[in-house]
């Protein structure tokens, strides 16, 4: 890598956030490819399980293993992860349409996704009575930075913290994707028995989109945090969920979107 | 919305990034759906379908239409679009590993995803001619800033700006999803008959994704620029590409990890 700009041209090595394809297979069979950095592989697919409806406690995963033999040479990519289900979970439809066409009238637009949604969620966050001191949402952005030292080595991975009411950090997962870092927190979540992830923040370090307002509401998260702005729809589903959402938040200064009660000055 | 962090905390109205899925049909038949901000939609379909190797020519499109009639009550959602191919365009494969199993004895890793985006390139980058002056790159976040007056509103529109080597604006197009924004612009190109764009530098407002990468290559663009950091899978597909990525171009400081033999001092 050629460094330009300084006082005078430098080749140096590059710390570079890596990036390999994950081939998330139920029982064998391909659900989905994402783009990741290698690392927590068995919660991100976990995670992505919970997220689609899947599965909602640890015993629903019977097994997860890296599929052996995937090169013709036989060596193991560290690329295939083969989710065995539990006997009494019904296995995922793979279909592209699965996440809108399956209780909507209306066809594919906003207002489908939301009601996909709801009827997949299985906890209600709208009830859920935590509440949160300004000064501790204030304080999260640096304390998720600090964590994430490997964000600060490379400035390319997104990270997703997740937080206890009292600004305790619980779970710091990173990616080159923000989906995959909520997954693989959610993933450890199912592991360790924490769903639902009851009086909670989630902490992202870009911005609020529908797809990380679903994950955490299939989570049970109550409270959402990003760094940057959120999206039409991402504020459409927590106001349908009754999540807090919270936008551009940078110190003392941020947006309350929804569910603003759950702050406390 | 409830602004906290100023003197008071003030209720505001918020001008917020639009986000609603589309999904692409081609000849009836679901593709993908993306979740992406309204507006060029058109041009967003078939800037996707250069990115999969579909279609490399504004005749392979036959033509576009919302889908009609696609709500219960009869109304168009405008997020369903149909793209009928010419005759001789052969249709794509919707399955999940299209993109992993087509080329490759290897499974899944980066080295078959590289393969497969090459096998799959119809235009050369490698021999590009173009070369661009340092002080002309450094100048591109600025010009793109300045273009992006959305992007200034909500700070929430990710932005794909496409230059000449003197670093005149040729494209810009903003989206909530990075990959959908240089769908915009290659859709663009595709319909005004620019393909490949040689002699182009195609700037992105964050990372550099691999997914990205492909797109540049599979528009035949020689010169990828992002502001923020680029991935490990996205600097491999640019060596083997022969294209010039630069990353964390931020005034006259950049990195170059590829091809700096096009970049004049």
């Amino acid at each position: 890598m050629l460094r330009l700009g300084g006082d005078i041209d430098v080749e140096r090595p590059d710390t570079l956030v890596v990036e390999e394809p994950l081939e998330i297979r139920v029982g064998g069979r391909p659900l989905a490819v994402t783009m990741r950095t290698p690392g927590s592989d068995m919660d991100l697919a976990a995670g992505f399980l919970v997220s689609e409806g899947v599965v909602s406690a640890a015993e629903h995963v019977a097994a997860q293993r890296y599929c052996a033999g995937a090169t013709s040479d036989g060596a193991n990519t560290y690329n295939v992860l083969d989710v065995a289900l539990a006997p009494e979970v019904p296995a995922p439809d793979p279909s592209v349409e699965r996440a809108f066409y399956t209780t909507s009238s209306c066809g594919v637009c906003g207002k489908a996704s939301l009601d996909a949604v709801r009827t997949t969620a299985r906890w209600p966050v709208a009830d859920d009575p935590v509440t949160v001191d300004r000064a501790v949402l204030a304080a999260l952005p640096d304390r998720l930075r600090e964590a994430q030292r490997v964000f600060d080595r490379t400035g390319g991975l997104h990270g997703a913290g997740l937080f206890d009411p009292n600004g305790e950090l619980l779970c710091l997962r990173e990616d080159v994707g923000r989906h995959n870092a909520v997954d693989k927190v959610v993933g450890w979540a199912l592991r360790e028995g924490l769903l639902p992830l009851r009086e909670t923040v989630l902490l992202v370090s870009g911005r609020a989109s529908f797809e990380l307002a679903q994950k955490a509401w299939m989570a049970g998260i109550p409270v959402l945090a990003a760094v940057s702005a959120p999206s039409s729809l991402a504020v459409d589903l927590a106001d349908e969920a009754g999540m807090t959402l919270i936008g551009f938040l940078r110190g003392a200064s941020m947006n309350v979107y929804t569910r603003a009660d759950r702050l406390r000055p």
